[in-house]
């Protein structure tokens, strides 16, 4: 069963290779997207090689609408975005991935029915297809070099639909094993240092000898320690003091 | 020549299949990039796979380093990040490829050299290596579902950066072939179906007359019409007046 979160349609024109397919199934999944039509496939429908590809994400293939033609498959949309890798000459809003998964968000929320639409491998989508849309997509690429095929277009528009649609998570430290130390922790290790390094003659010449001991406590408290790192640093200085003392 | 642009070196870390070292030149091409480091390629170097797959990024392969580890291929590095699928239990922040390129393009313009790791095909990276990293990239796919292939993780990384280090144009309508009517254009237009269809007793009852009017005008003045559509309108009416002419 297709998942039952609102989000656009993918419809995938004239598909060549059955391995792309598959691929755009994946591509689409990766982002939590299900909703795939396909209009009129070059090789029929099922198509071995598409399954293939898919592997994990095959659902999506054996839910795939069928159409035969691009009207047909947007038959229920209100709005439609076409994926062109370059102007048409048509006078249509041309939008970033960005800003149109941006309105696609907003236009479902509104409970409007979206498709994206995407050409076949070699050519891309004809004008008459791209008539049938409300607005154009272009990916911004490096002016001098396009090269995406049909899975990476796809791929790119589910990942801004999941940027636009899904509270991402930025950033985040990993919090498996860690045990933060605590400021005694960090104070008992700075003092331990300052002890040896002072007895091994460190902090020379005297004068110098404050500002390096303020150099080094500022440098254990720039650093985020967990209590693992602390006791290494521990262990570490222990064994230097272990192996001055067998050289005597 | 490489580009002359302050940008991220992207390190392929023990590749195996040429193919995909062809498509990662080619993803990040796409974007910009062009600082192309690998890292003990299982079919070694050069490899006619890879230059096969990269057709017009061929140049990032000649331009390539290589390296008998991650440490020399990292050497000059003042910030790393190391591309994962999942968490590594290692006490490291972890960052949305948004975030992590928002980061690396602050830190290129303060002047330091960053590096972006991508992990070989099936395994992806060891520990090992992505302890050498200051951070680690995950791409907020679906909980469910994660398949992305290695050209795939360079294509959405390099996506990122040239979102965060270009000014991307998020919306525009062509101009091509574009010439918008004025608003007496549009004017002639309202009082010309407004006569017609008001012979071909279209505003009824009487009384709704006047309101039906005000929602036609509205309608017009909604359309954002281009001379060629307000052309196109008088000439429908035109044609449905001929045709009428011809039934009487």
């Amino acid at each position: 069963m297709p998942t039952d979160v609102p989000q656009p349609s993918f419809v995938l024109v004239r598909p060549q290779m059955g391995e792309n397919i598959g691929g755009a199934a994946r591509a689409m999944w990766n982002f939590g997207l299900d909703r795939m039509r396909i209009v009129e496939p070059r090789d029929g429908w099922p198509n071995q090689r598409a399954v293939a590809m898919a592997s994990g994400a095959g659902r999506l293939l054996d839910h795939a609408g069928l159409y035969d033609s691009v009207a047909e498959a947007l038959d229920d949309c209100s709005f439609v975005f076409a994926t062109t890798a370059r102007g048409r000459g048509l006078t249509k809003p041309i939008y970033s991935p960005e800003k149109a998964m941006e309105l696609a968000r907003e236009k479902i929320a509104a409970g409007e029915k979206v498709a994206v639409m995407f050409g076949p491998e070699r050519a891309g989508l004809e004008n008459e297809d791209v008539a049938r849309a409300n607005a154009i997509i272009t990916v911004p690429v490096n002016p001098e070099f396009f090269s995406l095929n049909l899975a990476q277009c796809v791929l790119l528009t589910a990942y801004e639909w999941r940027r636009q649609s899904v509270e991402i998570e930025h950033e985040r430290v990993e919090l498996v094993k860690t045990d933060w130390a605590s400021a005694i922790e960090v104070e008992k290790l700075a003092e331990h240092y300052e002890d040896r390094l002072g007895e091994a003659g460190f902090f020379f010449p005297p004068e110098k000898a404050e500002s390096m001991k303020v150099n080094l406590r500022n440098l254990w408290s720039r650093m985020r320690m967990t209590r693992a790192d602390v006791q290494m640093f521990h262990g570490i200085m222990r064994q230097m003091v272990r192996w001055k003392n067998r050289q005597d």
